[in-house]
C-alpha cells in the first residue's frame, strides 16, 4: 500500500480544511472529476457537504494545537447510550445473534414500537425498521416520490432531506419558515404552494434547527388540504425530547393515515447504532417491505437487540433525567443569549438546538461561525446547513454540552461580542 | 395498540405465504394500495419481493408443524460472527463508543482496509465504509448513475442490482451469461451491447448465483472497452471465499481505475452488522462522501469496531478455518449432484452457492422448488431470483448447511426424483 504517515491520518483523510473553501454559501460540488465521459452524475453536483463537518474538523485542528473549543456545533447528544442498552446490544453478540433480521426488523421490537403508539392503535404489521431515520427518509423516497415529482418542505429544515428527495428523482421545494410562524408552514401556505406535480409534504416535529413544535391543529389543517391529493410525512425523530408542557404525542393521533418517521438516535441516544423506524398506512407496507428489502436487506441486528432495551423501563429511567438536564442547559443558553442581545429566533420547545438570528453584528453567518471559532474558540453552525433563507442571518447553537461549557461559551460570545462591537 | 395474539406474531407480519402468491414470474407487486392521487411511485411495482425470503417463511412453517427442512436456500453463512469479532464488537460498547464515526468510517478501518490491498498502493482516502455492501451499491449508483442512463450487468445476478440502478432513475440492461462464458460477460459482449446512453458496467465476482470467477484477463479487455466511455464496478464480495487455485486478488491489480464493492458479510461472515466498503478512484471521493454522509449519515460505529477485529490475524485464523469447511461441503454438494445426474451449471469457485439445470425433470423452477419443499423437505432457491434468462430452467443451493445436512439433502432429492420420474 502506499506509504501513511502514522501522525498524518486525518489530513490524508479528511476533506481540505482551508477556510477558502468554506466561504459560505459556495460548494467544491462543482469541481467534478471527469475523464471523458466518465464522471459523477449531474445530481452530485447539488450536493453540498454539511459545514457542521468542517467546523467540527477545524475545531478538532485547534484543540490539537492546544487550543480550547466550545462545541455548540455536535448535533448528537454528549451521552453513551443508556447503560441497559449497551448491555443488551453485548448479550446479544454474546448470544451469537450476529445474521439477518427480518428485512422489516425483529418481529419483537415491531410490536413494541406498535405498542409505544398505546390507544392510537398502530399495529406491528404497519411498523418497519429502519437503517437509521436516513433509512427511513430514503425509503419513503422511492415508495413515494415519482421523477419530475415536488415535495413540500420547510427552509430551514434537515439539510439532507433535499438529497433523499432527489436521489428519487424529485424536488423538493421550500416553503420559507420564520418566527412568525414559529418555523413552522401553515395549511395556508402548503395550500398556496401546492401545484400538479406537487406530490406531499414532508415536515419536522420537533424541527431541526429551531426546536419548534407543529401545533396538533395546524397539522390537522394541513392534513386537511393535502387529504386525496398527496402525502404528509412528519419527521418525529427528536419526540420525546420535548421541554415544559409541549404536546409530544405523535402525529398519528392527529391523522391515522400519515407517514411517521423516528428514531433511536435522539431520545434514545443511539446514534451510532443507525436504527430507526417509521409507521406507514397498511396499503404503502408491502411497498416499503420490498423497497427496504432491496436496498437495505435489514437493519443492524446488534441495534435492534439493544433497541428492544432502549424501549424498556430501565432506559427510560435514564433517558428521562437526561430530559431534565437538557431542559436545565436550554434554559442556561436561553437566558444567557439573552442577556447578550443575541435571543432565539424561537423558543425551542423540543430537540436539542436553539436558532439564533445575527444579523445584528453586521456579519454574515459564515463569517460570525468562523471569526467565533478562529477568535474566541466557540464553535457553531452556520444556519446556511439548513437551507437559504435567510440562512446568512443567522446559526445554531446545539446544548449538546454541559453546563460548565455552555457558562464558558456564553463568556467567550460575551467577549466577542464586545470585542467586534 | 390493536391486540396482538401472541402466538400470532408470524401471522400477522410475514407476507401472506399461499403458494397461490408465489407463482413464479407473477408477483403481487401490481397490487398496490391507491386512494385518489395518492399511491406508491411508479418504480416499486417493479420490485418483486426475494422468492427466497418465501421458500424460508414456509420452511418455518413446516418446521413448526413438526416438519424437517434442509435449507439449501439461505445465503448467508451458518457460522455466526468470529468469536474476536463478537468480543471486540462488545468492547466497543462497554467502552461506550456508540456515537456516530466519520461519514466515510473510522480512519483506522480505512487504513486497515486500504492496507489489505498490498502492493496494489490503494490510499485509505481512496477507501470509504459503507453501511454493507448495499450501501456502496447505493451510493455508487447515485453517484455514477443519471436519470436514463443504462448500466450493463449480467443475468442470472444479484437481484438488488436493478434495484439500486433504477432507484438512481437508470436502467439495468442485463447479458444474458450461461456456462459457455462461465456465467460471466465477456470484453465482446460488452463492446456489442454498449449504447450511447451506456453509463458503465456492473460485474461480480465471484458471481452469484454461479460462483463464477471473472478472468483477470476477460477483465482487462473488458476494460479496455469501457475505458473512456464508462465506469466499471466490479461487486468482490465473496472476495477470499474461493475454492482451488482460483485467483482471489481484487480487480484492482487489473485497472486502478475501477470501482470495487466488498462486504464483510461473506468471508468475515458478519451479515448482520451490516458492513461493507467500497474502493473508488481519487476522482470519485468527494462525491461519494458527501452523497454518503447524506444517506446515511455514518456506518453502525459497533460494527466498524468489530470490522477492524475481522481484519485481524485471530479472526483471519478462523475465517480460513471456515473456507476450508466451505470447501468440503462444495466438494460432497458437486459430487452428490453429479450422481443424481443434476450437475452443476458451472463449478464454482468461489462464494457458497451451486446454480442447477433442471429443466430434464419437465418442471420449472418454481414447481421444482415448491414441490421438493413441500413433499420432501428440502428447500432450494429458485432461478426467477435472479434474473429471467433461462431462469425457469435453473436453481440455486447454498452449501451453508453442514455435512449432515447435506447428506441428508442429496437423499431426500434422490428420493424425489425417482418419485417424480
Amino acid at each position: 500500500m502506499a506509504a501513511m504517515p502514522p501522525s498524518g491520518q486525518m489530513a490524508t483523510i479528511a476533506p481540505s480544511l482551508a477556510w477558502l473553501g468554506w466561504a459560505m454559501g459556495t460548494s467544491d460540488a462543482t469541481v467534478v472529476g471527469r475523464r471523458g465521459k466518465v464522471g459523477l452524475a449531474e445530481r452530485v453536483a447539488g450536493i453540498e457537504p454539511f459545514q457542521v463537518v468542517r467546523i467540527f474538523e477545524r475545531a478538532r485542528e485547534l484543540e490539537a494545537e492546544g487550543r480550547h473549543v466550545v462545541h455548540f456545533e455536535v448535533g448528537e447528544s454528549d451521552f453513551p447510550s443508556a447503560p441497559p442498552i449497551i448491555k443488551a446490544g453485548a448479550s446479544s453478540l454474546e448470544a451469537g445473534h450476529t445474521g439477518y433480521t427480518e428485512g422489516l426488523g425483529l418481529p419483537a421490537l415491531r410490536e413494541a414500537l406498535a405498542a409505544r403508539y398505546g390507544e392510537l392503535g398502530i399495529g406491528a404489521d404497519r411498523v418497519a425498521v429502519t437503517t437509521g431515520a436516513s433509512g427511513a427518509l430514503n425509503v419513503l423516497a422511492q415508495v413515494l416520490v415519482d421523477p419530475g415529482a415536488e415535495v413540500l418542505g420547510t427552509d430551514p429544515g434537515y439539510p439532507c432531506n433535499r438529497v433523499f428527495i432527489e436521489a428519487a428523482g424529485g424536488t423538493l421545494r421550500a416553503l420559507n419558515v420564520d418566527a412568525r410562524t414559529s418555523f413552522q408552514p401553515t395549511a395556508a401556505m402548503i395550500a398556496e404552494a401546492w401545484r400538479p406535480n406537487t406530490a406531499g409534504v414532508l415536515l419536522g416535529s420537533p424541527a431541526n434547527p429551531s426546536g419548534s413544535i407543529l401545533a396538533p391543529e395546524e397539522l390537522a389543517a394541513i392534513c386537511h388540504v393535502v387529504r386525496g391529493r398527496g402525502f404528509v410525512i412528519v419527521d418525529e425523530i427528536y419526540q420525546g425530547l420535548v421541554y415544559d408542557d409541549a404536546p409530544h404525542e405523535s402525529a398519528l393521533a392527529v391523522d391515522d393515515g400519515l407517514f411517521v418517521v423516528n428514531s433511536f438516535s435522539k431520545y434514545f441516544g443511539m446514534t451510532g447504532w443507525r436504527l430507526g423506524w417509521l409507521v406507514a398506512p397498511a396499503w404503502a407496507m408491502d411497498g416499503i417491505d420490498r423497497t427496504a428489502q432491496n436496498l437495505y436487506l435489514a437493519p443492524p441486528t446488534v441495534s435492534q437487540h439493544a433497541g428492544l432495551a432502549a424501549l424498556g423501563t430501565a432506559a427510560e429511567a435514564v433517558h428521562e433525567e437526561r430530559r431534565e438536564v437538557f431542559r436545565q442547559r436550554r434554559d442556561q443558553l436561553l437566558d444567557g443569549l439573552d442577556a447578550l442581545g443575541l435571543p432565539a429566533a424561537h423558543r425551542p420547545q423540543g430537540a436539542f438546538y436553539v436558532y439564533v438570528g445575527i444579523a445584528q453584528t453586521g456579519m454574515d453567518s459564515g463569517e460570525f461561525c468562523r471569526r467565533l471559532l478562529e477568535e474566541h474558540g466557540v464553535a457553531v453552525t452556520p444556519g446556511t446547513d439548513f437551507g437559504r433563507y435567510r440562512a446568512d442571518d443567522h446559526v445554531r447553537f446545539s446544548f449538546t454540552v454541559d453546563e460548565s461549557q455552555i457558562g464558558l461559551g456564553l463568556e467567550r460570545l460575551e467577549a466577542a461580542l464586545r470585542h467586534w462591537r
